[in-house]
């Protein structure tokens, strides 16, 4: 019951790393931003669905990319009954939980989307936190690749939604089916190979980090980074290493042209040609939306390093250029992705169900949206609250009935509270951006008045030399006295002059 | 890279318990009741703040009510580097974390709201879970009774917003320097005594629950509820617990009789007149607001369970009623509380930093309403998005321009993305809450036409008899076909029927 500190004592105020605090003006943007992904979602029939942050260990699964060790890269703890729970680390195995838990209940196809915080306990480096915020988009309990082309169109609609020009972005399409196909054609079926398929993908996902001739180490011997760090290797032979190279190559000058060239690289494979077959297909149906004016593309070069992908995969590229930490000029690149999973869910129901999703990273879209200024996230966070000041504490119950007044007008408005003198009020006001603060002193009282003064015009007038012709008029408009009656109105002009 | 499920190994889909997901009307209808909680925070001049929703478990202290063990109720693990993290608990907490770690460059007293998932891992129970919604606002850097008052305002001007009618809520204000004065006046001041005055805290926390009868017992040897368990009492004599039970019932028939009482219970201890004389303040300062109406009052009964509260302490009580679990009429009771914590921030500061908050519970007053049936959580949830059955599957990327046309126009539409046919097809819209279908067979291809299903037409044409005058002219309003260009132009007079 002491509120005495003891500063011998005296704890640290920090938060543990890869974690963030956020200001008013990011959350409002972020806001503003969440609510354009929501309106294109909706307008394509996807409803909301929320689930809880926490849930069983086992009913997430083990699917983070670059984590070999069980549950690394997981906040887990043991719960009372000795179960292990953990916090999500991706929207998508929490939605598989809970489409086979209400299966009977929804309608199929379901069409569903979520945003929310998730958690990675990984070593956190420039712009990689330990909780993020995911947006995904879900169809579940369809096979059909109109789903998946669907999927990548809404995400083109999406980007521009929130300001990124059409010819900023593309949205690219692969299939892990054509890779397995590449991967059955040197020699890589069976379940005795899957640590080295799993080699081979993740090798593939650092193409754009490292290029083709550190993909090529990476699917041979291994790659030692700069910092002499070595990383092993898939250890293909090279015949092998050029075939899995040319079909992360197979891109061509338009739709034909990359599926001719990756018909060649799959060879006689079943997988393959099935793979095959589905991209020629959503890139009919692209065509046919009109999305495939470079909005949506079939490139090759695109796996994604999660391991339970099935069919198709997406990438939403930003392809405009941004300065990096060091100041060099390089491609915004990825701010989402996704692809067909139709093994999640039967993990659960011991029957096929077919799905497909994409996951938009918030924080590297909005980090886009500011880099190109988008308005979404720039438009002005507005001025703060109207300032009543204390001239007189005595007299706080009667300036507490003009901040009512100002408040049942719709006006933000406050009453400063702390103790210091009219010279530190008004540098509050000032960091408060107020657009104008109320003076009540006891001869304005005497006289049943009230002084207004604009910041704004405040602070306009300071820069102006007073031999203007206007200097007087600004003056008077700056700062003048009305009846208390009056208040209200008075402010709602000052107010009004900002919008003007 | 194999999906075929093993039947063998089928997890279970489940969440564990006191976590719950949560479907689509609840949330657009909560994000409504947010949206308007918000606003007034806002109307007040408070700005929002997020925190991340782990910190390291120092910082966040051991403040849960009801825990007398360290850590208990908390959920916690053990970082990389052996220091300990934590699920917030409340928003409080944090908020103290974030003021000591930005204290100089936030304009004071600083006025902050946050709303947040927080998490408590103790035994849940009905309307009890262990992850659940805060919305709190908090005035930070002044002692001044006037931010107590303001914020007790304040919440009565939210729940009138939120649509809880005036008479049908009570904000209830004491102060923990009274309760104080009063346990020093029967000789429980003093460090030795922390663990009796906590006992005391608890026991008239438990007023509403077991009324003065069982309060007195758990001021004195204990109680023993229905189901034979016994909770040890605080151990206090006749005396003492006539006195404590005085206090809780200082309640008068107004502000100044309840004044007169509590001066007459603390006696002549300093800190029980200091807490006497702040009620009396905040009870001049209502006044002048024109809250003394029954809208905010001074009510001894009301302590709060949490400890580090150091002077007015609030609750937000609900009065109508409502059926409980049992089918028993209650009263809803609490929908938040709060008080004054001058000694948390100060943890960190080595300084005093008086602050005073107050915290919304989000789902509980969410459940007060929907019990109300509130406008603002009962809206209909609106029409679902428009469906284009699949009549022929070869022709699905004809089906998805029909589809991408109706997007373009703002309407929400979708394309069947199933494998059933046309009944199948129905239903499924159906329970999409579709306005309509559209639907082209090979006929209607041939013909360059559309014929579009209204959905709610046809289901009230079904309930009506065929002799009616007007059965054809409906009939012929409830399944019509036009040419292909006026698909949109037909869709939206379809939709215009049911705003009508």
């Amino acid at each position: 019951m002491s509120d005495k500190p003891k500063t011998s004592n005296k704890l640290l105020a920090r938060l543990p790393r890869g974690l963030v605090d956020r200001a008013p003006g990011d959350i409002a943007a972020t806001d503003r931003m969440l609510a354009a992904i929501r309106e294109t979602y909706e307008l394509y029939g996807f409803e909301a669905v929320e689930t809880p942050l926490i849930e069983y260990t086992d009913a997430l699964g083990k699917f983070l990319p670059d984590q070999d060790r069980p549950n690394e890269g997981v906040f887990s703890f043991l719960d009372d009954d000795e179960q292990w729970l953990s916090l999500r680390y991706d929207l998508t195995a929490p939605l598989a939980r809970y489409v086979a838990e209400n299966f009977d209940t929804l309608a199929k196809p379901y069409r569903s989307y979520r945003c929310g915080w998730v958690f990675r306990n990984e070593k956190p480096g420039p712009g990689r936190f330990r909780q993020f915020m995911q947006f995904d988009a879900d169809t579940v309990g369809t096979a059909s690749v109109a789903a998946d082309a669907e999927i990548a169109m809404m995400m083109a609609d999406t980007l521009e939604k929130v300001g990124i020009g059409r010819g900023d972005y593309v949205v690219k399409i692969n299939n892990r089916k054509v890779l397995d196909g590449v991967l059955t054609a040197i020699g890589l079926a069976g379940e005795e190979n899957a640590g080295k398929r799993l080699g081979v993908l993740r090798a593939i996902d650092k193409l754009d980090k490292f290029g083709p001739e550190g993909v090529r180490l990476l699917l041979g011997e291994g790659r030692r980074d700069e910092s002499g760090d070595f990383t092993k290797g898939a250890g293909l032979e090279a015949a092998a290493i050029e075939r899995v190279i040319a079909f992360t190559a197979a891109k061509g000058a338009d739709t034909a042209a990359t599926i001719a060239n990756l018909a060649a690289v799959v060879g006689d494979t079943a997988q393959g040609n099935e793979g095959v077959a589905e991209l020629e297909q959503i890139g009919a149906l692209v065509a046919a939306a009109g999305y495939d004016d470079g909005r949506v593309v079939i490139d090759p070069a695109v796996v994604r390093g999660l391991e339970y992908y099935t069919g198709p995969v997406f990438e939403a590229e930003l392809t405009f250029d941004v300065p990096n930490e060091k100041g060099e000029v390089v491609r915004f690149g990825s701010v989402g992705g996704g692809g067909r999973y139709d093994g999640l869910v039967s993990r659960f129901r011991g029957e096929p169900v077919p799905a497909t999703g994409f996951s938009i990273g918030v924080s590297r879209l909005f980090a886009a949206l500011k880099a190109i200024k988008s308005p979404l996230v720039t438009d002005a966070a507005g001025a703060g609250p109207v300032v009543v000041l204390v001239m007189d504490r005595d007299e706080i119950g009667h300036y507490q009935r003009m901040v009512a007044a100002l408040r049942q007008a719709g006006i933000r408005a406050e009453i400063y509270l702390g103790t210091s003198g009219m010279k530190a009020q008004m540098k509050y006001a000032d960091r408060r951006a107020s657009p104008c603060v109320v003076i009540q002193g006891s001869n304005e009282r005497a006289a049943g008045e009230v002084t207004i003064k604009d910041l704004a015009l405040g602070a306009e007038l300071a820069g102006l030399g007073k031999d203007r012709d206007d200097y007087l008029q600004k003056q008077a408009e700056a700062q003048f006295s009305v009846k208390e009656a009056e208040l209200v109105d008075a402010v709602k002009r000052v107010l009004a002059r900002r919008t003007a």
